[in-house]
């Protein structure tokens, strides 16, 4: 049974069957990818456009070898958006790309909804790889298939979320995933750093992160988004960390075994301490692994179903 | 039979007989990109380098979407002139590329003759993507593709080239293309922008947009090119516009049904207004997805000629 | 027999089975470029990242076309130091692409001993594609191999490298790979620019250019890399030249035939005159060239070695 959307704009209407599908797809994948020969033809004679609005190596690259391990023809468009502005609109943009007829486009924009918008201006199957603060579906995929490798299920487990909740488009993603396959989902930051409507969802709010250890079997720790400005939402890195950075003492005072996950790049000391990072209970490259797997289950879903 | 040259370096040399093979392979190649495998293995274990020492975004990826669909391996060498003239000349760069056992160079350059320059220093087949000025030979190409698609012929139409003709390579490759085929050619835009020589090339000049709508089966405006300093030619942007730009009381005022034509991208409100741009008579998207398949067709011409 | 080492990572330590092996292989790439058709399957599903930490085209492109060539999938990773500093240490960086289940990785660094690095960080199998002031093997195997080329052996060959030392990464390659195999190693430049040591490796010292010729069969004659402020080590471009740039009337007043090589690019005028450059003596080409099937040969070589 195919996907009811032909789009992946975000998890937030995604239906439960739908996800279900993707992570049992990406099982496959993920034993291709540990084979020597790490490649299917199944997208051979597509084209696949990367359309990257917002800097990014670690998407762009795990989208790019997804793509190419299924044997699409890649296409790299990145761009400031300053440079479109400078006569063309995105608009025109992406109906010149489409013209060229091209099968899928995957794009990360900083404006929330341009995913969506896309599939208004173009007939390409849409992938939304980051807009804005608005979802990042893909990272909320490989996240959840990280946890049900580990548990061998996502219902009934506690998840906890923690850092920038207001900002994060990752922590959007896997609200709206977890509570469709039936998840317990919390959020852990400092008031100024939690929307107001997410009890409305059915999400747990935490202001004390040991509050929070206790509650959680799994422990997504979003990355403080230096570059962004994040500082200016708490008087302190120094401040942040002593309140809601993860460090073994942390954990070990709360005497509880913990799944840790970062959708990465990590900031060291800041949010997450190394040795944490680094430890036996972290699962952060096995997150990066599958996120290949995840998003060659999402390209051939989705490149196979009209 | 094989075409003339090994090299597309501009439509002025070009003889009738191998401007109607290119449209007629591209009818073929055309096709093929509707199809859902948009790819041949014509030439697989070739390479292709596209060596672009202008920025240029959709040329750029005709070209490599061309190549990769024909199987070929794609080089992309994107410089700016300063970082060459930091200590290599040309003639070493492209000598180096070549050594490397190289089958094509497509380039787009600012001098105008660097294609032909690079055909003395290199053995590969050169193919002109642009050169300053001077011709831009395969987007003429589909612009005739384009028209021959919509009348059937090409041979006594009457195109008109609207815009800043003197520094057009666009314009040059068209005139030059259309005259070999037997089309009425004309031009028309105000004095500072239209070269002396034309007339004697048998193209007519237009000073007035009236009588060149009146004139015309096709019109094929160019873009004015305001990052060139291209707004020095006239006082204004909103008077060229009032006096050259297409719109739909232009087009219904002189009674015409006129093909609408643009090699993009658009500088909507200026010389071309939204609802023209966007309406029925325009074909500005078709030309943009035959340009794929005209450049496939030829690279397989030359790819495969010696 | 397979290499000794799964990574190449200097010609410090590579045996001369090694190195021997290495060159008869690239005879057989050698051959495949000069088809019509220049490709094999040999890597066809693994993934090699190219992973330039510092500018660089001619190598670059010449790994990335090895590795096409191969059928390997390519990632190019190209980042100046500074923006990987911005948040990502090298470490998390490398762990991450690794934890996409990578194959290889082709790495250029400023910081000698990064390819080393690397190795104690990542399971991959590791090139080194140039570090610092340290190696550059695979440079100093295609000169070995166009050496080879010319004279049927290196064995017992005079070769003298000609110009900063000191600085170069290419000359300790040669001089490592060059010494294994049997041949007479010289070096020529002036006292600032060639390291104390080389004696005590077995290596020739000349300061003054017309007994290095005299010695020599071979000249590699080094770039000066103005660009790195090479020029502050002595007086003035033009001294250098004076005493050190290689001239037709330089080597005809030494009555020598002498195969001329040059890593590339040329400062024309400077350590090398165009009529050598560009001469019957001259290699410099050819070199380019097989650079490109030594490269096939060591990623073949170690690709299928575990």
């Amino acid at each position: 049974m195919p996907l009811e959307s032909r789009h992946l704009l975000g998890l937030e209407s995604v239906p439960k069957k739908d996800i279900e599908l993707i992570l049992d797809t990406a099982v496959t994948f993920r034993e291709i990818i540990d084979r020597p020969i790490k490649k299917v033809p199944t997208l051979q004679g597509k084209t696949v456009v990367n359309l990257f609005f917002e800097s990014s190596t670690r998407t762009r690259i795990s989208f790019e070898l997804a793509e190419k391990r299924l044997s699409a023809d890649v296409l790299n468009f990145t761009s400031s958006t300053s440079s479109l502005t400078k006569g063309e609109t995105l608009k025109d943009t992406v109906r010149n790309i489409e013209a060229m007829k091209i099968d899928m486009v995957v794009i990360r924009h900083t404006a929330a909804g341009s995913p969506h918008y896309l599939t208004q201006l173009i007939e390409s199957n849409v992938i939304n790889a980051g807009d804005g603060s608005h979802e990042h579906p893909t990272q909320a995929l490989l996240d959840m298939y990280t946890i049900k490798e580990k548990f061998g299920k996502l219902e009934g487990l506690n998840v906890c979320i923690i850092g920038d909740i207001s900002h994060s488009r990752v922590a959007m993603s896997n609200i709206f995933g977890l509570l469709t396959v039936g998840a317990n989902v919390a959020v852990c930051g400092p008031a100024t750093m939690i929307p107001r409507h997410l009890e409305k969802l059915g999400v747990q709010v935490f202001h004390n992160l040991d509050d929070a250890i206790k509650f959680s079997d799994v422990l997504n720790i979003l990355r403080i988004q230096l570059e962004r400005g994040a500082a200016s939402n708490f008087p302190s890195l120094r401040e942040y960390s002593r309140f809601y950075g993860i460090s073994k003492e942390r954990l070990l005072k709360n005497k509880k075994d913990v799944l840790i996950m970062h959708p990465g790049p990590i900031n060291r000391g800041v949010e997450l301490s190394s040795d944490i990072a680094d430890g036996s209970s972290s699962v952060i490259l096995q997150q990066v692994t599958n996120g290949v797997a995840v998003r060659m289950a999402v390209l051939y879903l989705i490149g196979t179903r009209n």
